[in-house]
């Protein structure tokens, strides 16, 4: 039995303060729950319905049997699907700058779309990213939803990305609109992808260390490509270099 | 003056049912009405802010002043953004099959999936898009704002697409696991890049038909990318073949 207590701190959860403070996030549904399990995840607390919990084979984690209707009233999903957990967050562990490729994000205002990058990012392997305090919350749950599991995989920090390219000199690859054409130019396997804001692209501050400016040519009338979409496009060509 | 039926009329294109039926379409904000009047859109009616109103210049195009109050009960907006339009549907008239290149979209559910698709295909300088009768509505508010403007540009035709690969015997792009990388693959210039639901995939008795069956490198944990963000990176190995 679920108490109105209780109820009140998952339900808290769509309110931006609690991404932030609280040491837990929260995720829904049967797809992110497989992908937790699977990362080794360590889950603080299981909702779910009978029939999905009668499916599982759960050692070692607190489980709650909830009705579809305490479900539906603990969910922020219009459609409530079968199970909601509270999930530790994870003290991210980087890579050496050096030894890796890392991306940046400049201000990613869109929670889907931060999602998304965090998805592609993980199908191209790219294990960590560095992200602005003013790009959306990682434990907002519309990006954790968004990455279809891939949260888990990658590790994502926040930092000051100014301080990050000042002191480590590598090469940093960002999309200008003078940028050399992405199909043409050769591209560095270790250092950083610089990703800017969606309207506002990359701040000017941040432009003076880009090493390799670069741009996905244009052949139609749209002014720009979706944020997600660029990066998606950039780290194809960067693993085709 | 805003007449209440008008203000109703205005309001019911938040209803699926009008997106079909009517003969106009809503779009909302500055920047799409921009792009409708450059395109030369077939306006049928303005309402904006005074404010907005100022800096026009709006020949023959009817105007009905409205104040804020009153947008925001005509938005579907979270945030009203000074106007609102409705602009006739246009007579997609597309290109001989055999002197362009056709993207097919089967099943695209999300609006902003479809709405970025657009978008990326504008970018791209695709000029037209079949999409299957199950497929999100084009004229959806939702698919309208994400595509930027580039709605006015690209033209999107609701067809059986069957029929479609069956009577135009072209080569036919498709994702599929099974597929040559896209990096190594030979693109053909002329043809079809065949796109498949967002869960999904390609349908069944689509599959047939594809003629050059590629596949987007997968180098981490990811088990698929976002139905826009794979449509872009397939765009810009075609472009860059």
């Amino acid at each position: 039995m679920i108490s109105n207590n209780e109820l009140k701190y998952i339900q808290s959860f769509a309110h931006k303060k609690h991404w932030a403070e609280e040491t837990v996030y929260i995720i829904e549904g049967p797809k992110l729950l497989e992908e937790a399990l699977k990362a080794n995840c360590a889950i603080e607390k299981i909702y779910a319905t009978s029939a999905w919990l009668d499916q599982q084979d759960l050692l070692g984690v607190p489980v709650e049997t909830v009705d579809e209707v305490m479900l539906a009233r603990m969910s922020q999903l219009n459609t409530p699907n079968q199970v909601i957990a509270l999930v530790n967050k994870q003290q991210a562990v980087l890579a050496p700058f050096d030894k890796t490729f890392t991306l940046l994000l400049d201000g990613i205002q869109d929670p889907g779309n931060l999602g998304t990058i965090i998805r592609t990012a993980d199908w191209f392997g790219i294990q960590q990213i560095i992200v602005t305090s003013d790009t959306a919350s990682t434990y907002n749950p519309k990006v954790i939803q968004s990455t279809m599991g891939s949260c888990f995989r990658v590790m994502v920090e926040v930092a000051d990305l100014e301080t990050v390219l000042a002191n480590n000199k590598l090469p940093v690859l960002g999309a200008l609109l003078t940028g050399e054409t992405v199909y043409k130019t050769p591209l560095p396997a270790i250092g950083f992808m610089l990703i800017g804001n969606e309207s506002k692209g990359i701040r000017e501050n941040l432009k003076q260390f880009i090493t390799n400016p670069i741009a996905i040519p244009k052949f139609g009338g749209a002014e720009s490509l979706n944020a997600a979409v660029a990066t998606g496009i950039l780290l194809s060509h960067w693993r085709n270099r």
